[in-house]
């Protein structure tokens, strides 16, 4: 099984391309798509939205991602072993959320061109030239060891937010994604709220913590443990994101009782 | 077989970890997406697009459908067998179009634990923890009764619209979808024009009735009898839900001459 | 195998509808999306995905394409075999690109209705009633000349663009597709630029020849050998199309030094 997760949008047929090129080498293996709406070149966002969903597939699955801005420059392709499957991209960071519970085993950058499409690859488009063969060629049961040279962890990109700073009765953590709705995940584990008083305070707003949505009125506030297990802002029938003008990075602190 | 209808949208990885889920459990069962951009919430629009798909799909078929404002507070959970297959989501009026025309024959409410992916169930997220799951059992062959209590079918919520009333020459309706090109679709079967003349009074505007959008001049509305079997006002490349600032349960009259 | 292409868009159940079709004909061919969001009835962005798209799948691999602002009217719908599989569609000009590239080798209009779902076909959902279940019959093996009438290959529509025209030091083009990210990509051909140093005029503007869109500055107008293989303009992390105000079919000139 295989996972794809680009910002290539879905106007254009360059997903529809890359699972071709896919096809072409591996007919069987099944293609589930995570999503291709990360905000152009937004590592940030990719790398959020693997962490929270590789641990719902099964072991063994290979997940691609494209999410790129360096591409054509000197920035390395990648691929890693680690106990839920593999991991294949950009060495951009997409992939530090998710290995920092979930350590690599083993770390190649994509060296070999025999496991490429073509050896005249686009400066622009590695996600048809590079990685998806690759992932095809790994699905077909290639060892990783024969797609380049092997790497340590330590030269992994790594994109990570500092870890959340605990003082007294606060906690200080930072937006890591905005969804959808609007609602602004942090970075912030649920396990430091369970069970205690907490409430949210963002610029100069405080907002209550509760434990549904359906406990607040439509357009208010609330702070809440969202379903990826981290504390998020979210607005009843309403967008957090643009009532509070917030962004990625932005802090938030958490006010415990 | 196995389809996805929701209000997730594309952009979060929410319908992919869905997948995973389904996957974890059940390798084998095609996965077809209906759509994941019903309006936020918005249960009438998922109740007809299920309305309008489900009887072009084989027999067996399970219909996992998440559009559940309600999540986290009282609304119960369900799967439904039905002549076609299965219906598993919120029991809130998604299904109650589809069962007005196909009678349920056993419903459960979604109390066995055993079938979800977690004990520990999100307040926010039933469609990973209890109905992805559920789904991806019924697939494996589980029979509907171990899901959990039977219920009888009047205790399934109904959101339909009233029947359209017929008055001498003179057809009311309600607009029961907005589809992406802003047709508006109302809930007067075509079955009641056949062999007629007829015209749509909508507000203060007159629009006469043709057979195919290429006999209209463009900006020009039309009422013609929708791929969908219901009659339908749309504009030739223009949105006529815009320009006639319609929305939602509207009121639409069908003029016969 | 069996791909996609629509106007559709994601938020309707249609493109899911003609899923349910095929699989009620054919449960295990898989479907491959290009893309449903071509642009409401634009006939040129159609056939530049299908262009691009085709030759990256596996020979055998049926197309089924549905932009089709002629529903309803006298226009055709036809089957195409040719060296890498199948085209299934309107014959509106939607395969005009591809078959550039590769001849047809046989092509019928779509007239029996024995390969049709029904033979009440709707005026406006042909991809439901005609489209999908035929290429779904394809994809069981039914052959071609069965579908329909044969016809010849000057019988089927032409929309491509003129050829790139050279005079001199200069060659003329045009626009002949907008992506997602708002790049405007020609018809000229990187095959023209190879090995020489060029630039291109556009409007008022000239925009230097980069490598890549790493080489620029950010906002910065560049023109580059795109992915597909076609001279294009890009704005590195921004927009291109909205900055500079063009559309299909402008004129680009491409400067030889």
């Amino acid at each position: 099984m295989l996972t794809l997760t680009t910002d290539f949008g879905l106007k254009d047929p360059y997903v529809g391309i890359m699972k071709g090129v896919i096809a072409t080498i591996n007919r069987e293996v099944p293609i589930i798509d995570l999503t291709h709406q990360i905000p152009p070149q937004n590592i940030l966002a990719g790398r959020f939205s693997l962490l929270n969903s590789i641990p719902y597939f099964p072991r063994g699955t290979i997940h691609l991602a494209v999410v790129d801005p360096g591409v054509g420059s000197e920035r390395q392709g990648c691929a890693i072993q680690f106990s839920q499957g593999f991991l294949v991209g950009p060495n951009n960071g997409l992939f530090s959320g998710i290995l920092a519970q979930f350590p690599p085993e083993k770390i190649v950058t994509l060296t070999n061109p025999k496991y490429w499409r073509t050896q005249e690859v686009s400066s622009t488009f590695h996600g048809r030239d590079i990685f998806a063969p690759v992932a095809a060629y790994l699905a077909t049961g290639v060892p990783i060891e024969n797609l380049g040279k092997e790497i340590l962890k330590e030269e992994l990109i790594d994109v990570s937010f500092p870890r959340p700073e605990i003082k007294q009765n606060t906690i200080i953590g930072y937006i890591q994604y905005i969804d959808y709705f609007g609602n602004l995940i942090s970075n912030i584990p649920a396990s430091r709220v369970y069970n205690k008083q907490w409430s949210v305070s963002i610029k100069n707003d405080n907002i209550e913590s509760k434990n549904t949505y359906s406990e607040s009125d439509p357009q208010e506030l609330v702070a809440i443990i969202g379903s990826h297990g981290w504390i998020e802002i979210a607005m009843n029938q309403g967008n957090a994101s643009e009532a509070l003008s917030l962004n990625y990075g932005d802090v938030i602190k958490v006010n415990l009782f």
